[in-house]
């Protein structure tokens, strides 16, 4: 059986502009990875509506499900929820649930421009905030999160379980003190022994002058893992080089 | 006159597994910023060949300008090469440019695996390599660099100068600790009344309990951007709070 597969769209001009560091993307592919969700891809796109709105339509066809960050709180250019409504042909309704959830936090603190983070495309399933309280929420296939790391992440820890996992991914770093090109026949032909283990090759230069390379191995198959590990290693070590193993618990 | 505008194309499975943070659409976007570029989506994709084809054949045509990073070196998940030649239905070739420089820098250590290397789609303009000689290429308006961070960097600052440079984007950012809810409506008032002047609104939570928001004030008029600053600064202070201006020339 295939795994889910996800795709993650990251909204905001402030990425874009180079103004902020995106971690979001990070975040998610880790977490999902972690329960057998393959992301096949991330897009980060503008406070577009239009773009937004046909963004969301392609990726939401393509992938079992959309995990989108940013625009979701009341100022101006938090469009969103409005997009979201549009996307997918339902009315963006005051929903009654989070006028209830804000009422009890806001008390007689709530305005009619906090009001507006109770908009939501109708029929959408709410996603818990448990940092601020004002929800994201789910229509379709697609999960709105907010664009605050911290809010995401916790908004996401309440809505992992609700996903339908796949097979988690096991994956391997072997470190080489040896240039990429050295081995890559070598290695090119263990990739072709082990079809099923995905092997990237990663060189890296350090300001030192020393270089190496990264190997990742990575696949669904623990015994399978286990036997390209070795044949990478016994290969390197024919090099004459000593590759270092990643510990296994760091790993994704 | 509009600006020109850029896509940037990650490509590479450590991303999506969440193995490595990619740092190097933030990069692009800070440098196209500089020079009037502006970059309208970034997507990040794994190594697939059919993926890697019909996303760069999008993006280079609704793009003055399409960045690719990763999958130039030699190993076999180094597929970006033989892509773009079938993305654009040109002859992969050995290009005697690139097979002269390896042969410069290897000496007798050349070999046929490094010279993989040398394969790109026929008519390429080549992008210098000042860290590791292996060279980038563009075809049509798609510009082929490395993947590694100091790479990438290096072969973007031999390229930038033939690009077509737009007006830059003014940016100023105002931190103000209030609620973001708090402004929004005089927020929007501002935005209004500055059409020409993109306002970003971007809460943040500290640990410690403090909260803020970050206003972002982007434009190509530095009337403008003083006009609407002002204005921004003077609401901040009616609701009895001291914005802090960021430092101008830290500024993107």
């Amino acid at each position: 059986m295939t795994n889910p597969t996800a795709a993650v769209l990251i909204i905001g001009n402030e990425i874009l502009s180079g103004r902020t560091q995106d971690t979001n993307t990070q975040f998610l592919c880790q977490q999902l990875g972690k329960v057998g969700i393959d992301v096949l891809e991330a897009r980060i796109i503008r406070d577009d509506t239009s773009k937004i709105i046909e963004t969301v339509r392609a990726l939401s066809q393509a992938h079992t499900y959309v995990f989108t960050t940013g625009g979701i709180g009341a100022t101006h250019d938090d469009i969103t929820a409005a997009c979201m409504a549009r996307a997918f042909d339902k009315p963006l309704i005051e929903d009654p649930r989070i006028v209830a959830l804000l009422s009890e936090f806001y008390q007689d603190q709530l305005n009619k421009v906090r009001l507006r983070m109770a908009l939501i495309p109708e029929g959408s399933t709410l996603i818990n905030n448990p940092v601020s309280t004002a929800p994201g929420f789910q229509v379709e296939n697609v999960f709105c999160l907010a664009g605050i790391p911290s809010v995401m992440q916790a908004m996401f820890g309440t809505l992992v379980s609700r996903l339908s996992h796949g097979s988690k991914i096991y994956q391997q770093t072997l470190t080489c003190m040896i240039g990429e090109n050295t081995i890559a026949d070598d290695l090119a032909n263990i990739q072709f022994k082990f079809p099923e283990v995905e092997i990237g090759s990663y060189p890296f230069f350090h300001p030192s002058g020393s270089f190496g390379v990264n190997l990742v191995l990575r696949t669904r198959d623990t015994t399978l893992l286990s036997q390209s590990i070795e044949s990478v290693k016994r290969m390197i070590e024919e090099h004459g080089v000593t590759p270092q193993l990643e510990d296994y618990t760091k790993n994704t």
